[in-house]
């Protein structure tokens, strides 16, 4: 439950575990903003697929996602061989690390999942530690969120018109968002500014699901086609851009996010207009040394191919193929945007130059 | 007809003149890709309508629109009486140059048929210049678009991969395109090359009529959201960059063109990308000083929040909204691109750098 920003209208949350039915409850997000709707996960690959499928996205969000998951498939587990158990979960650990090969989120989340159970010495006990460590890791993740919107949330000013990309908001989290918290912490703090939300396509995350978070939280905003960034910052009609991380790395201050992230920062860059991406920790890879290293998934050609949406009011979303019938696509999920475009990181422990993520390692959540 | 490229799969061109029945023919490329047809306009407001609509787009195609719009104007009167012929003259030129304040062609067109029309001593030889002149603009606008295909063709080598944004192919003109032009001449004279076509939201006329036009040609080709193309030049995967133009200023090399242009133009030169124009002489705007007056169309909101595609084989298209009910949007048509970013421009009488326009403006048509 959000009691920070608004409990009376969003009494939910985007991921939640019923730990009585073991099952993983998602927002469905390929319903909204048309239909509301949560979808239960019974088995940890059910819950594998909506990651995959994208019933779920948004690093935290899938990162407790995963987190849950493993969980769920530890708690389903029905036998005392401890060996047994840990074959259980390594399989299940690859199933849930494979539906999104690009994010690092569900890793890191399920690696601290893993090595909570390790403490635990028969079944029974390590069944209780992964879903404690589940269900810790969403805690932190809410307050990852609550950090950075209180860091980020300076950088806002009155009057301020504010470019986001993708969603990074409550619904890419457990819990207000990366890239939207400085916007929900600013507001509260009775601030006026404009949000510019990129469409984001190919599949309109910022159309559908940042739109509808601001309507829901009344910040005012349009909505723009991914080509019209460059056109405002041109005429000087954008201040500030803040957009989200699905990777970023702690070598190099290089950052993976959704497809079109990169244009946005080399546009931001032209017209020195300030580039923050919002990162939380568990976002932050302290292995790759180069953003060229990061797997970029291809998607589906459909998604570009077409597009989702209503005919009418009520109606179900339904998929048209916008595209002529005898051509194909190709559909690059992510781009990276190099540390030298990035103007700042807004992280739960403060605001970064983007080459400095390294040295400041140890407060920043680095194991060895 | 195209009696060019390929006379046995398309007798047909994008704006044709009836002149028995005084109609202007256009193929409804709102329609297309799933859907081909001819709506015949039957009168001059009619065929405002259909510019205004984009049943009929793209620089050279709206100026034979205008120039067989203002023709058929000037058949449809009755009467001797020059002066009431003038005044009846004038408000079509209104109506029909109102359709696109942005775009120059159909004032250009406009301008040339009513040049023609002041040698003729009577309504009636005066209704005869008229049609004759629009025959002109449309004859010379395929001939144009011939040599700049046969200058735009030495750009293109074996293996490349080349992006285009928007349409600027034979649809957007009345045959054979302008961007396009140095394809289909480098096809025929018998070399293999990739495109990528950006999709170009929000109207998506590269995935649908871009696309349509090359599968119709048989070249190779992928669709790619708009957000793609960063990516791809960042990898190393874009070569060359051809776009066409709805405005190019003779005084200072800058165009404006299908909104997201500049942004490709910037990231073309972040990779050092050779960034090419190709315009149609009629495009030229010789008068303004700066690319900053050019007037920027916002169009209707709807286009961005939603997309026209069809839900099934051989249904109808129909609109869907995609983005949230309650969320409004910006829709910005065109940008303007600063010469600094524009490699070259593939012009009918050669390849010019942006800044040489005007020394050269005697062989580019320009008329005191």
């Amino acid at each position: 439950m959000n009691v920070t920003i608004n409990h009376r209208t969003r009494p939910y949350r985007t991921v939640t575990f019923d730990a009585r039915r073991n099952e993983v409850l998602l927002i469905d997000q390929r319903l909204l903003p048309h239909q509301f709707k949560i979808a239960a996960q019974v088995d940890y690959r059910a819950t594998a697929k909506a990651i995959q499928e994208m019933v779920v996205r948004g690093a935290g969000a899938i990162g407790a996602t995963a987190a849950y998951g493993l969980a769920q498939a530890a708690l389903a587990f029905r036998g005392r061989n401890l060996a047994r158990f840990a074959t259980h979960i390594e399989a299940a650990f690859d199933v849930l690390k494979n539906a999104r090969p690009t994010a690092v989120d569900p890793v890191n989340a399920m690696n601290e999942v893993r090595s909570a159970m390790r403490s635990g010495q028969t079944v029974e006990e390590q069944q209780a530690l992964a879903l404690a460590a589940a269900e810790q890791f969403a805690h932190e993740d809410v307050r990852h969120c609550e950090e950075i919107g209180r860091h980020g949330a300076k950088l806002i000013k009155n009057n301020m018109r504010v470019l986001t990309h993708c969603n990074a908001g409550w619904l890419a989290f457990v819990d207000i968002g990366s890239a939207t918290a400085p916007l929900y912490a600013a507001q509260k703090a009775g601030r006026a500014f404009h949000v510019d939300c990129d469409e984001t396509r190919p599949r309109s995350q910022g159309a559908t699901l940042t739109a509808w978070e601001l309507a829901q939280q009344k910040i005012p905003h349009h909505i723009i086609a991914d080509n019209a960034a460059g056109h405002l910052m041109q005429r000087g009609e954008i201040d500030l851009v803040i957009v989200g991380s699905d990777r970023t790395l702690g070598r190099t201050g290089e950052v993976a996010n959704k497809i079109g992230t990169y244009t946005k920062a080399v546009l931001a860059h032209r017209h020195g207009i300030p580039f923050y991406v919002a990162i939380p920790l568990s976002t932050i890879d302290w292995n790759l040394h180069s953003g060229m290293d990061i797997p970029i998934e291809e998607r589906d050609e459909s998604e570009v191919l077409g597009a989702w949406g209503t005919s009418g009011k009520g109606k179900k979303s339904l998929y048209v193929r916008v595209a002529n019938p005898t051509s194909r696509a190709r559909n690059p999920g992510f781009d990276v945007t190099p540390a030298e475009l990035i103007t700042g990181l807004i992280t739960p422990a403060g605001i970064f130059k983007p080459r400095e993520l390294w040295k400041n390692r140890l407060c920043l959540g680095y194991k060895k």
